[in-house]
């Protein structure tokens, strides 16, 4: 497939759909923006111009010029997440931030896809309600990553659980028009699910402009635990034990020891037991106070009974925030390890995970690297970083993709997978080639030709449809 | 779209592949296995040929020649629940009816399509497990159902809600390629979400043939309520007071007063208040006896204040299982009150449920009609039935066509949906037209013919797809 730049006359066309302040074409100023998330020159590429839309009706407009033209457009939102591949169009919904409508009598709320999750927890929790998302990975982020806007080097998280609780979605389609799927009802199958299918497409079938977002009652108890192993091994052997035993925590994180350090040390803060070789950190929620003590008593005690060093309970509100602190920010803290680093995202069957974590750490010793786990264990999930530190660019290179080939082949002979909850992202887009059954792709990219016949969207986030 | 009967030469090729007692082409025998399937003549043709298949290359050697040849393929299972609309050739997985895996410590089950859900429980117990499914619609049904192999004028329950309970699919695609997506693990976005895509599509993207199911810890302690009221409307606004108020049941349905009579009728049994207005009936599920007691006694509480008649708790397993039976034949028991009767499922939000039966009610009452109202309201969910009884054919015709479009009218109006958790039904496609926004159909077309091209698969659920 081949793909125009965008030209005087286009920019020009831009300025009067969104005006001129919010088309950018200065490379500085999308240098500013854009300089992290390309820093990655292999898989990204400083894009033509960013278009700022206020509404569904100028992201058509925008669409509708680009597929005309052939232009490819990466979608994005507040958090820019989005890299493009090769140039070509950036729109941010940055513009559309506002939550517009909460319905509390039918647990709902809509809004546009700049609003982030902060506020829209915010909202919930005024209404007596919240937006459980995925509890997993309650870490983060923008709404946008939830919904195909935004998917790329960075973001993109909580993509598909998330997605379940997502109940409608008013799209523009790579054709320009504007369509809305699903909406306020919990159950809706009048239609092909489109509303997940969208959702999790990283923004290559659709622009997302309108989000209807389930909600839920507040939990009305909540505590965390914090849980220090001094064996890696011992402390994700718990976690299926946890999982099945019925206790169901809301959420249940992993931490590695470097994890561990590189947290204490960004949150310039002793952690308890910053020597663990391992935490377990997860969420209770229960409807009663006697309730929420048998629960995470019970987590408690089948941790320490198998080779746990302690058990921190945080009950109180200031203790639930200093421990979220560390769960939330332990992503950043890897990356400000080194200021080049490379994460998979990776997801096996509960009962691997040790497994899959004793290879891995194998995988860093024969290629003399290191590589940090963390993550939402609690479903198999697992993120591993390797850092670049001080090697140069072409050993860099090579070393992340010698590295994620053969973590990529243990996930896969575990019955796992090489996507569990960031986005593929366009650098991983040839894993779909090296790792995914062929036939399933090609299912993928039929439904990708279909919706978007000139493959404007996204289209390096799936391995070959426009070579 | 032209498409062809199934020839004497193609039964040949049939009997090669499957045998020639698995292939049915005797009137008699179709007669007998869909007489009561094809009673509604306007929707429904007595297919050509029935197909029983033993395993997935036998359906793709089905499909492969239906495909070639132009004929219907219309899929089913051991309920015989889809009614071909033209003929044409039935492949049906009933023999596929084996559980071919269960991991307790993954938790997850792979079965064939033709399981039924009592085995899939049955097994997940011995496991100290359970398969979720829908709990709103847990009184049904086949595995088929939820898998896109059935759904027709009966079955196809559960659909949409219990597609979040699968994390796998093996597919026979409709030119017969083979092709499994997703697996056992909980997360899996290296794909669109292609499980949930199939799984939604009523058999008309692809032949289920092996289905891999999430399971979860069973309860430890359960207990049913049954509340009956003296006024249908207050029965119905208790509903979302339950349902916001973070009880959480896990399931919650609703009985009028015809659905009681009928029941008991049907039980040959005399219910609890059988002239109550309305049931509410819901299970409460919880980690500790105590916890329970504290759960059934808010629930009862609420519907105390709030006009109910009476609360029963059941809580042996005696007890329970009488008020399951209730649960579990309400259906049937208002087809039993009329040999020919027609089912709409509609869902609406939750708020708007004691708005759109007055109005249903309503309806009822100008075209001298009964329609009996009962379903699993927790989720804005209800279905209503209008039943023959003594009209004539052109009168009963008439009658449906008019009282369901009223009704939908309402539920568009309500911001709701015409089908919310029984299959669309080919007799429902052409809603699809009247009720459903035309750029969303078109979409879901598109994806149709992508996956499809002959559009050989049940291709009648679809409006205008073959015209």
């Amino acid at each position: 497939m081949q793909y125009r730049k965008a030209s005087a006359y286009i920019i020009e066309q831009l300025n009067g759909i969104v005006g001129e302040d919010n088309v950018i074409v200065s490379l500085d100023q999308i240098e500013m923006l854009y300089g992290k998330q390309t820093q990655e020159k292999t898989w990204t590429a400083i894009p033509d111009v960013i278009v700022k839309a206020e509404n569904s009706l100028q992201v058509s407009e925008i669409i509708k010029i680009a597929n005309r033209e052939r232009i490819i457009v990466t979608p994005t939102g507040p958090a820019g997440g989005a890299a493009p591949v090769r140039g070509g169009l950036v729109v941010s919904t940055e513009r559309m931030n506002r939550i517009l409508e909460i319905d509390p009598g039918n647990m709902y709320m809509v809004i546009e896809p700049g609003v982030t999750i902060v506020e829209v927890q915010k909202k919930a929790r005024e209404n007596n309600l919240r937006y459980a998302g995925d509890p997993f990975s309650a870490y983060c982020s923008f709404i946008e990553d939830i919904s195909a806007t935004s998917s790329g080097v960075k973001g993109a998280f909580i993509y598909s659980a998330a997605s379940r609780h997502i109940c409608g979605l008013e799209v523009v389609m790579p054709t320009g028009e504007i369509i809305a799927f699903g909406g306020k009802t919990v159950k809706n199958i009048a239609m092909y699910d489109m509303v997940r299918l969208i959702a999790g497409s990283e923004g290559t079938l659709g622009i997302v402009t309108k989000i209807w977002l389930k909600l839920m009652p507040a939990p009305r108890h909540c505590a965390d635990l914090l849980i220090p192993f001094d064996d890696m091994l011992k402390a994700i052997r718990v976690v299926p034990m946890i999982m099945t035993a019925g206790i169901a925590p809301a959420t249940l994180d992993f931490m590695d020891q470097e994890t561990i350090k590189a947290t204490g040390k960004y949150l310039s803060q002793s952690l308890p037991h910053s020597d663990a070789a391992a935490y377990i950190i997860c969420t209770v929620e229960a409807k009663s106070k006697s309730q929420l003590e048998e629960e995470y008593e019970m987590i408690g005690g089948l941790c320490l009974e198998n080779g746990a060093m302690d058990a921190f309970v945080a009950n109180s509100l200031t203790a639930r925030e200093g421990l979220w602190k560390v769960r939330k920010c332990y992503a950043e803290a890897i990356s400000d390890l080194s200021p080049v680093c490379c994460r998979g995202d990776i997801v096996v069957p509960m009962s691997s995970i040790s497994r899959a974590l004793e290879e891995i750490k194998a995988i860093g010793t024969r290629h003399s690297c290191r590589i940090i786990s963390c993550g939402p264990a609690g479903n198999g999930n697992i993120q591993c970083t390797i850092l670049k530190e001080d090697r140069d660019d072409e050993e860099w290179e090579k070393l992340k993709i010698d590295v994620f080939d053969e973590i990529y082949k243990i996930i896969c002979r575990l019955g796992g997978s090489f996507s569990g909850e960031l986005g593929t992202a366009a650098k991983w887009a040839q894993c779909h080639e090296n790792y995914s059954n062929p036939s399933a792709s090609s299912v993928m990219k039929s439904i990708k030709k279909a919706l978007d016949p000139n493959l404007i969207l996204n289209p390096d986030r799936i391995a070959d449809l426009c070579i």
